[in-house]
């Protein structure tokens, strides 16, 4: 049964995760398949921790890419888990199989990228292992944070109907370069999660389409979105790679993946003007029926596809 | 300057441990280039972690081995970590660029055999991060371990002249199988640091010729290592190897690697006979001068060369 299908990834995840369910405790056992996994119980103050492998040629390029960015990009996607959760970085570890042609001074500009994001957000890197080999660069980061005092972290399975979705900023066309440069949301979802109590988060990886499906499904419920407040959250970068690609740069901005901007879904009866002042804008609601749907303002209504990010590709 | 070679990649450790050192209170500056790296500083319930990245061909072959047995390796080398610092596992992250050739059933096989070794010390696999790319599979599991109640976790450097030099078992030839089948020493560390009070500890991953010069250069001293000792430490696969490779069975008990034992230096007045109860050979002493040598019954004195495991290359 040959793989790499991203259909198997999910039988594969979907498995692994079965698998593992039952060796954990009930309350560690809720966190499995969120974006950041249990480390220390709950009673004992609470880190979770978060890995992230990127690999040359499919999360990014090293013939194309500077290699301080990569470096960036591997501890930020880290760092983006911990703010899906609202969580505190607190430090990191990497480790490398460095392709055999990378010069000393690449490998040590790739170290300067994590260490430098990471200190961005007070979050050290304090060890790894390093690895040479004949094969592109692998790059697998692990991130611990600490939830806040007296708080939980938010998980993806918290969101109940009447619930209100909104973005902390737009999205798509990202492969111009954002993927690489982009800010976590960490101080934002702090914030977030202290002013306004979200029932679920999600940082966006594989993009609207797939994110939010991630919260529905692990909320039992659905989604409505206004089509209005997605074409107001579409990026620039989406309208310019609309124009390359000859498709709407909607589409981008629903599919295309790698925003790192969080979905924050905010309990009914949350004031969009305090959302707003965080820098939220409001896509759409939280529905009982287990579907994601766009509605226009004629009152038409056409499904949001269950596709997103599918790398370099 | 093109890379792989050991010797840039230790002059890029080096680079990357002193430009992270100074991101790191003093406490957690002294564990930096240890087995573990800490994690939730010392006054808080010490907790340290470790990560461990296996790569296809070099620190396993696929197309020989069995994906079980590989998953449990890529879990087993960072539980060895824990048992170099004598720190109890507590739960593992596992994340993956699998080949696209592989199958499904295979990768779930992997990852039984990273849960199975895992779970056989209370190591749970508690999340992950499921990729796919047309090279090499790499696998890259973190442990997070817990320092047992009033005690330290053992470092590389606490050595002092005129401590005793231990093994936990045999070395050499574990190419022939060990280096995938091992148990790591986890049990045996917790119980020799609760009752014999090690001053230093490691695991041999690469060779005791590079391993033990590890605690020596941390530790700021040599080692003197008496040649009768050395060669009853000889594993019988060492022995096996030295038919097929024409080289002295000691050779290979010296700088093979991956016997995932560990060295245990011991204070002066440690009673031989108790530290032979918890499985323990003496093959030397720590001295003052940083150099490592062997010494022979007639008097004689070798340099124990600083080499050992290049992986399959």
């Amino acid at each position: 049964m040959p793989a790499p299908a991203p259909k198997s990834e999910r039988e594969l995840i979907r498995r692994v995760r079965r698998a593992c369910q039952g060796d954990l405790p009930p309350g560690a056992r809720a966190l499995l398949g969120d974006d950041m996994a249990p480390l220390v119980p709950t009673s004992a103050g609470e880190i979770l921790w978060t890995t992230d492998m990127l690999m040359d040629g499919v999360d990014f390029r090293s013939e194309q890419h500077d290699w301080h960015a990569i470096g960036r990009k591997a501890m930020a996607v880290n760092l983006s888990d911990c703010a899906a959760m609202a969580v505190e970085p607190i430090a990191a570890l990497c480790a490398v199989a460095l392709c055999d042609r990378l010069s000393l001074h690449d490998a040590e500009r790739l170290h300067a990228g994590v260490r430098e994001m990471g200190l961005a957000f007070d979050c050290p890197l304090v060890g790894g292992d390093t690895n040479s080999w004949p094969a592109p660069t692998v790059i697998c980061v692990t991130v611990a944070g600490r939830v806040p005092e007296g708080r939980r972290p938010v998980l993806r399975s918290g969101a109940r109907p009447g619930d209100q979705v909104f973005l902390t900023g737009r999205l798509g066309g990202s492969l111009l370069g954002r993927h690489l440069t982009f800010t976590p949301r960490v101080r934002e979802a702090l914030r977030i999660a202290a002013e306004l109590r979200p029932t679920a988060m999600i940082d966006i990886s594989d993009g609207l389409g797939v994110d939010l499906w991630h919260i529905c499904d692990e909320s039992g419920c659905g989604a409505q979105l206004d089509a209005d407040a997605l074409a107001a959250s579409v990026h620039p970068d989406a309208e310019r790679r609309a124009v390359e690609s000859g498709r709407a740069a909607l589409e981008h901005a629903l599919y295309d993946g790698e925003d790192f901007e969080l979905i924050v879904v905010l309990p009914p009866e949350t004031d969009a003007a305090a959302a707003g002042r965080l820098g939220l804008r409001r896509i759409g609601c939280i529905t009982l029926r287990p579907e994601v749907v766009i509605r226009g303002q004629g009152g038409d209504v056409r499904p949001l596809e269950r596709r997103g990010w599918e790398h370099f590709r």
